[in-house]
């Protein structure tokens, strides 16, 4: 398998190409260190731009809905989505209204998608679920029962082709206008961040945090958690 | 105007009926809390899935992009779109895989685009869309230029109809699973949080931070930075 996407019509990344990437290695960065993504599909004559999570195995990425679901039943007739992931690393200012901008990595990934079918498949894979975000945590609880297996449905997509775009620099101004601006200019770092836990207040006495949880500490950014439980659970 | 709007088989929120919402002053906060957005909209007979920065004043949305985009001279022929916003609020665990969540504020909004084509107009929305964000900015910076302007286009949607769906509760987990499942179980927030401000390295001596920028503190929350600058230029 060639380690970069070959540029087609349809990933090409035409506005500041010089941002473009499709390097398998970078899309897949990008996407294991995110838990949410937004898919573009068809429904009913109109685009619809639906978030939610997912996650990637090798050249696959899953994600579940409700077996009875409108989204995921129209899915699964195997028609073209778009897949994004976008993460906000900075506000970038500048000395122009033209210059502002922000940093941010994103993917884009284009595939069409079908529900997992075979039944054991489809139970590991919804352990997986689990455990893509909090490893080892399928074990620790009760399973799934034939009811909830069957009304989820886990969707796979074969990545077809994709891109990246990532601005990672600082204020890039015009320069001229360097020094004929006299504006405060600076780029405001911007993160995604846990908090402290909040316990179930159900909780049963006696519990011990797992060990599976030791990435997750207050004030960690979810996109270095997400990389490094990705990482534990496939890498 | 009606406070809400009318349900549809376009904006209605089919899966957790009771997680929907469909009045505007809800659908608008989520909308006015967000520097981002994704747009879906089908170009080459495919669908995308676009990340891109916003905003919205009373029942029109706007973007911008450069006017040769291909996406953006696509998107002005009126087509369908989908723009969606999604904040993610805490990550959910519970004692299933059935009944781990999140927490999340998102709002779907159809409609279709065009450019807005009056010279005038245009500048003036270039110049809120950078005090959209940064309040009072665009008079302490160099005006666009001629060829920034052509190079510009400025995009409104009207909202033809939208939704919104939110989880915000706790832990919920299937009654008999409290007792007999001992899992350590817990929500952690999530939150955008902005950095200290990274001066430009170019940047003149004795410049101090604009007033405008009063929101920007090390630490606080994207989100309401996001409502509190759009309500000093909007509200």
């Amino acid at each position: 398998m060639p380690d970069r996407f070959p540029v087609t019509p349809v990933n090409r990344v035409r506005r500041m190409p010089d941002r473009g990437h499709y390097d398998r290695a970078t899309i897949h960065a990008i996407l294991d260190a995110a838990l949410l993504c937004h898919i573009a599909y068809v429904i009913d004559g109109r685009p619809c731009c639906m978030p939610t999570s997912f996650w990637r195995e090798g050249e696959h990425l899953y994600w579940h809905g409700s077996s009875a679901s409108r989204m995921i039943r129209t899915q699964a007739q195997g028609i073209d989505l778009c897949l994004t992931v976008t993460h906000l690393d900075a506000l970038v200012m500048a000395r122009s209204g033209f210059h502002h901008s922000v940093n941010y990595r994103s993917a884009m990934v284009f595939g069409q998608a079908r529900a997992v079918e075979d039944m054991e498949e489809k139970r590991a894979l919804m352990d997986r679920l689990v455990d893509r975000i909090y490893p080892g945590r399928s074990s620790l609880i009760r399973p799934p029962n034939a009811s909830e297996v069957r009304a989820t449905s886990i969707m796979r997509m074969e990545i077809e082709t994709a891109s990246a775009k990532i601005r990672d620099k600082h204020v890039s101004d015009d320069e001229t206008d360097y020094a004929d601006v006299p504006a405060w200019t600076a780029l405001y770092p911007v993160t995604q961040v846990l908090g402290a836990p909040s316990l179930c207040p159900r909780q049963q006495p006696g519990l011990e945090r797992p060990a599976g949880m030791a990435d997750f500490a207050p004030g960690a950014r979810l996109d270095e958690v997400m990389t490094a439980t990705w990482r534990r659970s496939f890498g």
